[in-house]
């Protein structure tokens, strides 16, 4: 049996593999302005970003959820890098499976962001 | 005062204004797989469709919860004609907000309903 998930050490976090990925579970994940947020800043960095790096208007254990909401989804791969977990934005799987979404979807996160002078 | 929603009759349903629709809503009324179906059974119609027309594998009331969720995040508009109540998507509204979003969405819906077979 083959399986899209590297073997996985104890310290792996479980994530669906590109063809589990389904669109209303990223719809939902990013449905949340904290998410939407979190997305943003990943897509604009380029690269990883470690969950110590974003400091929201929200509980620690609220960061954790939505990270999680995140990964769980397919839109976010989590790794641990020592005693950081990082982040970073699954594109090559999400252009995959549905092209030109995710730039759309950034692109009119971008455009109320600057409607609501956010 | 002024505002963009027009003059109510009592049988008049609460419509978000254009400016008042947020990505976020819009995001999540799309996040269920019975509302993004509705969704595309409007876009493929161009027009107007009753509520009866769905027929969806949930309960009336949870059919007429999703047509309010589609209607409050500002997805689709709702008037009555007669005793039908009429569903119509509110393209205008979101293409200008969100440029190319709803394309965007509803091409990843089509996508993954051939590649899941629905």
């Amino acid at each position: 049996m083959t399986t899209a998930v590297p073997a996985a050490g104890s310290r792996d976090l479980p994530h669906p593999a590109r063809e589990e990925i389904r669109l209303e579970a990223v719809l939902h994940a990013l449905s949340d302005p904290m998410r939407l947020r979190i997305v943003r800043e990943l897509a604009a960095e380029g690269g990883e970003l470690s969950c110590s790096h974003f400091v929201l208007p929200v509980t620690k254990s609220t960061t954790t959820h939505h990270f999680r909401v995140l990964r769980e989804s397919g839109v976010v791969r989590q790794t641990y890098r020592g005693t950081a977990k990082m982040n970073g934005l699954r594109r090559a799987a999400l252009d995959d499976l549905f092209p030109g979404l995710l730039g759309s979807l950034l692109a009119a996160a971008e455009r109320q962001a600057v409607r609501l002078g956010g």
